[in-house]
């Protein structure tokens, strides 16, 4: 794990600051800040856990072993997703000619303030400057201008996994970062009905499905507002999480372009009845922000939770020994814990170090391996081992060795499933209705219980930057499961037209 | 597969021209230059066979899926070996300040006339400019010089899967691009031993293994002169294999960094004798330019040969039918075939295209499908198929429908053998050894017996630069395995210090 002691580094020195700093503000004996200081709390888990570290080019980070596997397991997950619904990936250059972002007005309008310019290269001058690419529809549109003739040609299923540069003025490791990697899916379709459906399916089987199954996190499907929406975007449907501090975070964003990119691009196909038709476009992004997600859905006070089907070490053994004659004994039986639970997938490992037990205990609680294994001299004699949930310390289980590997199979499992419960019970609690503005603020001021408030709203641009201006509170969505009924906006109080999701968001 | 016939495109423009320049040069079936034609034979098989395309982007190229696929195949068992081996991924910033690449003076020497840099970002000019990595030992050094304190925290062993950027004069896809993709691994060692055990580790046991098993492409493991290392670099090491028309290709590199980005960096560490010394450093990268390598150390006259380890598809079935009331019959047995080939692990396809058989023959042989199945009615009826190997024609068999996952299976180890053999015998049959420089002249200017030539070397930069001005052929390595004895150098007569093969170069 990082150590700052050499303290030459900006980056050692800034973080030595700010440990003294809370320090006093009362360090848990995880030697991390209370989930009182959430956002002090948050740059701890991910510095001290070993995920990521500050590097010296501003706001991009430095993602460490640990964080690097979790991504790993993340891209593995969410990658077989999206190849089991028929995408395919692909890889188009970092570049993007400056003249490529300006063709679709809207688009570089959203992008223009952010992104990275590439005006020098090979010792010259460049006759057009190069856009470090912030998202890739502009130069696949290009591409997919020069692949697809015929509807034949249709569906275009492609996505790639890149790095994407967003000059972002406040940055925070993960959750907005100048670079960030990402997968981003491009597709085409012969009608508008097919592109919605495109939306749809990876917003809801691939995002959605591997959000709450794969990291645990409860996610609200639902449309974006215009204000809201992707640039250059007919629809932007997205997934909104409750943090653990009851803001929101988009967790994936799924666009229906409509012929907005077909038209920049001139994407046209001759369709069956022989006409000259432009196309329809979608595209869908998730990215490392998710990592940020994660860490602030789980993570409490002793330090990260990873769920288990993407933790990067699932169980840890830890041994325990005084005397060297002990030692042999008890290395024995790791080894052979360690064997069998390898051989049937589980990602486990022994934490030989020279250091006490207890050091270890809050080392791996810290970094939120799932399951930690205690075996000491007796329970080497006895051939049995202890089992602790990170969830639950107090439901430690002493198992026979012969039980090790269902044992542990089972409570991997239960994690996983316990993780989901407890992030739902927790947006539920913090999920409040609200009819009107006063309830709305009121709502919004309250940072004990910040959470979503739901309520009608009027459609209204003008009445959504009100309540912003006023409360801080974006609207997260629309969901697409809308109530029957109405009644008035909790904005302005005009008749509402839709349900929506409102939170302050990260 | 990409039709240039909207013409628009400067890509399609370019290709339609060359194809009708070549068409009176003989195209063969496939419609691919022969392989006379080297250089037209190897852009044909880039891009006629959906592996990628031209971009609007100075000499970058896009990856298409099937291009992609094959990439995929290729990280996971690279991946899987640098994982073996002890190390663990990790991923540092795209930008790297210019100051940091100024450091190491051999080092920014030798990139500075290829980096592009980022001047803009975020609507201003920035204070120090961002050079796009072209590689990433100094961004890392400095990281490392924050995690390294103590000879306890050695080594560092971590990867990165990357793209960089090197702005080249003369570009081709796969083989040199402006972007490409890569691993770059990044270590730290306690003594010059170790450093250069983990330099031989990753050459030998990491990538020779790879390209040898996986990719089938034998390769001659070597030192390279100081002329040819690795700017920054105490010594390279690289793989060099021998391409279809007798040129080498380096296929990747290993390098010991020595102290020198150690003494840049200030990556120190307190040794157990309570010494602060300077640490020693790795670096070692393999790039989708084995792609390259691929397509010609393999490819023949009807199109691309996939090795079966990493073909994206293993297996293509060609239905066979004229009436309707035939094509049920061939679709069950085809399914059957598929679903029992795909329980096994197989990468499988089938074919329905509306096209006839023989063109899916030509289209399947172009993309290099290892093996081709046909099921026709008569097959259908007596629950048999044609096994057809992409590696010779003529040895067609025809099976029971119950033999057919055995007979595939063992079919397509034969042919990883098979194109591997054929590989070597086609290396040793052109490679020379020289023992004076007319015979070295000789050899290099026939072009219809270029090859490898083996001859003493002097050691001398100015000999091997002659050689060079002279013949076109560079030193390519001083092999690991060095004959004993000595003789006249091939290049100026006097003593001969190695053994070196020298050659033309891509």
């Amino acid at each position: 794990m990082a150590d700052a002691s050499k303290g030459q580094s900006r980056e050692g020195t800034a973080r030595e600051g700010t440990s003294e700093q809370t320090a006093s503000q009362g360090k848990g004996a995880q030697g991390i800040a209370s989930r009182e200081d959430f956002a002090q709390w948050y740059l701890d888990l991910v510095y001290k856990t070993g995920l990521a570290d500050e590097s010296p080019v501003r706001g991009c980070m430095v993602i460490r072993p640990y964080g690097y596997a979790l991504w790993e397991h993340m891209v593995r997950l969410l990658d077989e997703r999206i190849k089991a619904t028929g995408h395919e990936n692909v890889y188009f250059p970092l570049f993007i000619p400056r003249s490529f972002m300006e063709r679709e007005a809207e688009h570089i309008e959203g992008f223009a303030p952010e992104v990275a310019v590439v005006t020098h290269a090979g010792g010259e001058e460049l006759a057009e400057p190069l856009i470090v690419r912030p998202t890739s529809e502009t130069i696949i549109g290009h591409m997919y201008a020069q692949w697809v003739h015929s509807y034949r040609d249709l569906p275009l299923l492609y996505n790639q996994w890149a790095n994407v540069v967003r000059w972002e003025k406040r940055t925070r490791p993960f959750l907005r970062t100048t670079e960030f990697l990402w997968q981003e899916g491009h597709t085409v379709h012969r009608t508008e009905e097919e592109a919605e459906d495109e939306t749809m399916l990876i917003l809801q089987r691939v995002y959605q499905d591997f959000l709450e199954k794969e990291l645990a996190i409860p996610v609200i499907a639902g449309r974006k507002s215009e204000g809201e929406k992707f640039a250059g975007a007919l629809r932007t449907y997205s997934l909104e999480a409750m943090m653990g501090d009851g803001r929101a975070l988009q967790c994936a964003t799924s666009h229906n372009l409509g012929q907005n990119f077909a038209h920049s691009f001139n994407i046209t196909f001759q369709d069956a009845d022989g006409e000259v038709k432009h196309a329809w476009t979608t595209s869908w992004g998730a990215s490392t922000r998710m990592i940020g997600g994660l860490i602030m859905t789980h993570g409490d006070d002793s330090g990260l939770r990873m769920p288990p089907r993407v933790a990067p070490i699932q169980a840890i053994i830890v041994p325990i020994w005084r005397k060297e004659t002990e030692r042999e004994a008890v290395a024995a039986l790791v080894t052979e814990v360690e064997g069998a639970l390898r051989a049937q997938g589980v990602r486990v490992r022994a934490d030989w170090r020279e250091e006490r037990p207890g050091f270890k205990y809050n080392d791996w609680e810290l970094r939120g391996v799932p399951i930690r294994i205690e075996i000491g001299p007796r329970d080497a004699q006895q051939g049995q081992v202890v089992l602790v949930p990170r969830t639950d310390r107090a439901a430690k289980q002493m198992i026979s060795k012969d039980a090790v590997v269902q044992s542990v199979r089972k409570l991997l499992d239960d994690i996983q499933r316990m993780l989901y419960d407890q992030a739902l019970a927790f947006r539920q609690r913090r999920t409040y209705q609200a009819t009107s503005f006063d309830e709305l603020r009121a709502l919004m001021a309250d940072r004990a219980r910040l959470g979503f408030v739901e309520g009608w709203w009027c459609g209204d641009a003008a009445c959504e930057a009100t309540i912003k201006a006023e409360t801080q509170a974006t609207l997260r969505c629309l969901p697409l499961a809308q109530p029957t009924g109405s009644g008035a906006c909790v904005g302005c109080g005009r008749p509402g037209t839709a349900w929506g999701v409102f939170a302050k968001a990260y």
